[in-house]
């Protein structure tokens, strides 16, 4: 069953999407005025993401599931503010839909939305449903909390830290080049199966990333603190080389060490691909690239979000590779560029 | 000259576009690291808004130059805050743009951005800038503070109150019916020039509405604060029942009190329109709604701000206009449905 987007109504969709969404108690207000209201704790300062997700840019709606498009625009945003080691609270969603869409299509965008509130212990606070002429286009805006000394910045990194990564790199792109791959034969042949069995990591990280909302409450139970912290989101090259313009040091990565997924390590060779290059160049991992100083690290090694990969060193801007070889170069700040949809090196 | 999106990269051109935006004290963190950090003061609750401009549908990017567009985007938001009663503070701008566009077409869009941070007092402290496949999407989140005592909600209306506008309705719809013509002949001879001279109010109003930042800061002057608030975005109809649903209330307008400008009859004569269609059914025209108490009135009522346009009354739900001629009508729930770019009833 199909209904018109027309038929409806905008304040019965947005009604009808955002109802029984639950609220924590520091809302005062979520969708159903102008704003929503919110109460904030003295001692905690707000932090505040934004993110979008554009159809034939970020996702292919032919080969991804309206829910799994719903619950990554969330957990973009989310991962920006685990990327300052704060708490997320809310969030608001803006969606742009053309009359291809129908409102059932947008009941099943809400369900991974929704599936992304419960996960990420989010309230749905507002947004904005309306018009596009051809695509959809989703924001998300999301709100959290943080003790104002808890907040950790790009900055603080200190030669001799340690760098490391909460999770493996490269599955995204990964998954992203088997998708592309499938696209190809849809393309040539509209009626041909999806043939994606046997990838669930590089799948999962690409259609639907999770930012592990427990390494943030691992860093707290340690009782460590990151002392420079980002998410990769565009590639790690890029992040490293942000990383390393915002705190003034220069890392040393050790090529051999990076975490990288044995589907990653298969797709790269079914690709005839480097495997490096996916883990250094492909975005959307959306784990965490942090640097610990020694004695935090000597805290925290044990835990399964530490992966150390390197070195912070004092010489500004160079990011070093060791490569198993022996010998060493520069890793570009090549990064993944949505305008051109695969990474590119600047 | 014209420079190519692709040829600048992302990072490079969200400094470029939000280099130099003035930051308010309570801004720690701006654009820059993951997300935005603010200060936020004890007794005060955080308001948050969200608003969308799609090409195509609440623009049309041949006949509303690109600093208009900016402007009007942030407007929307800014208005939303208003409309609790709240003084704007902080905004993020999420950008998605297709090819089409050149870096210079941004760099106008944010001149019109700037321009409204700058007359709304805000700050920007994020964003997101993307690409799209074809058109611009533009998704503004803009967050600011009220005491919580202050903050007025839609449903707060009592019998006997008095039913205000703070400003002329119907003129932004008014705008958009020139435009429009204006298109059909750009259609039929797209090198026509566009004659738009002599309605310089209710253009304005069509492509850069102002949501006056004084009617806030007026109501505290005089020491009132309305019973029930919102801002007219969808139409005045709509907003009407909007409110009435929420103070489960009724209203008694009265036609001859509707506040309408001069451009606004003369443009519903030329369109052989009810100039009362423009003023009940007309959206985005960004004026306040709200209603109060007799004693707060009473103080209110010389202000520029205040055009009384009829009476709160106990019957839940039944919105009545009072006609030039004695007669009596229901006002139909219409609304300015941006799924159909033009006033329904529903």
């Amino acid at each position: 069953m199909a209904t018109d987007l027309a038929a409806l109504g905008e304040v019965a969709l947005i009604r009808r999407l955002t109802e029984g969404f639950p609220l924590a108690e520091d809302v005062v207000q979520g969708v159903g005025d102008d704003c929503a209201v919110l109460d904030v704790d003295g001692p905690e300062v707000v932090l505040l993401s934004a993110d979008s997700l554009v159809e034939g840019v970020h996702f292919d709606a032919r080969l991804s599931p309206m829910p799994h498009i719903g619950f990554k625009a969330i957990s973009a945003a989310v991962s920006d503010i685990y990327a300052m080691n704060g708490r997320p609270t809310v969030a608001t969603v803006s969606c742009s839909v053309s009359s291809r869409y129908t409102v059932e299509h947008l009941d099943e965008l809400y369900q991974g939305i929704r599936a992304a509130c419960d996960y990420y212990g989010l309230s749905l606070v507002g947004g904005d449903t309306t018009g596009s002429l051809r695509d959809l286009f989703l924001s998300v805006t999301v709100l959290g909390t943080a003790l104002r000394e808890s907040v950790v910045y790009r900055t603080g990194a200190q030669s001799g830290d340690v760098l490391c990564l909460s999770a493996d790199v490269g599955a995204a792109y990964a998954g992203l080049l088997l998708l592309q791959r499938e696209q190809h034969v849809l393309v040539a042949n509209p009626d041909a199966e999806v043939q994606l069995d046997g990838y669930p990591h590089a799948l999962g990280r690409q259609l639907r990333p999770v930012p592990s909302r427990e390494v943030v409450s691992a860093w707290a139970a340690a009782g460590v603190q990151p002392t420079a912290l980002i998410d990769v989101s565009d590639g790690l090259a890029s992040e490293l080389h942000h990383l390393a313009r915002a705190s003034q040091v220069g890392f040393r990565v050790v090529q051999a060490e990076l975490p990288i997924h044995d589907e990653t390590h298969a797709i790269a060779q079914l690709m005839n691909l480097p495997v490096s290059t996916l883990a250094l160049y492909g975005g959307e991992d959306y784990v965490l690239l942090y640097t610990l100083a020694q004695p935090d690290f000597n805290r925290f090694q044990d835990s399964p979000f530490c992966h150390p990969i390197g070195f912070v060193t004092d010489t500004a801007g160079a990011v070093r590779l060791f490569q198993p070889d022996g010998s060493e170069a520069d890793i570009a700040a090549g990064w993944f560029d949505h305008f051109n949809t695969k990474p590119t090196n600047r």
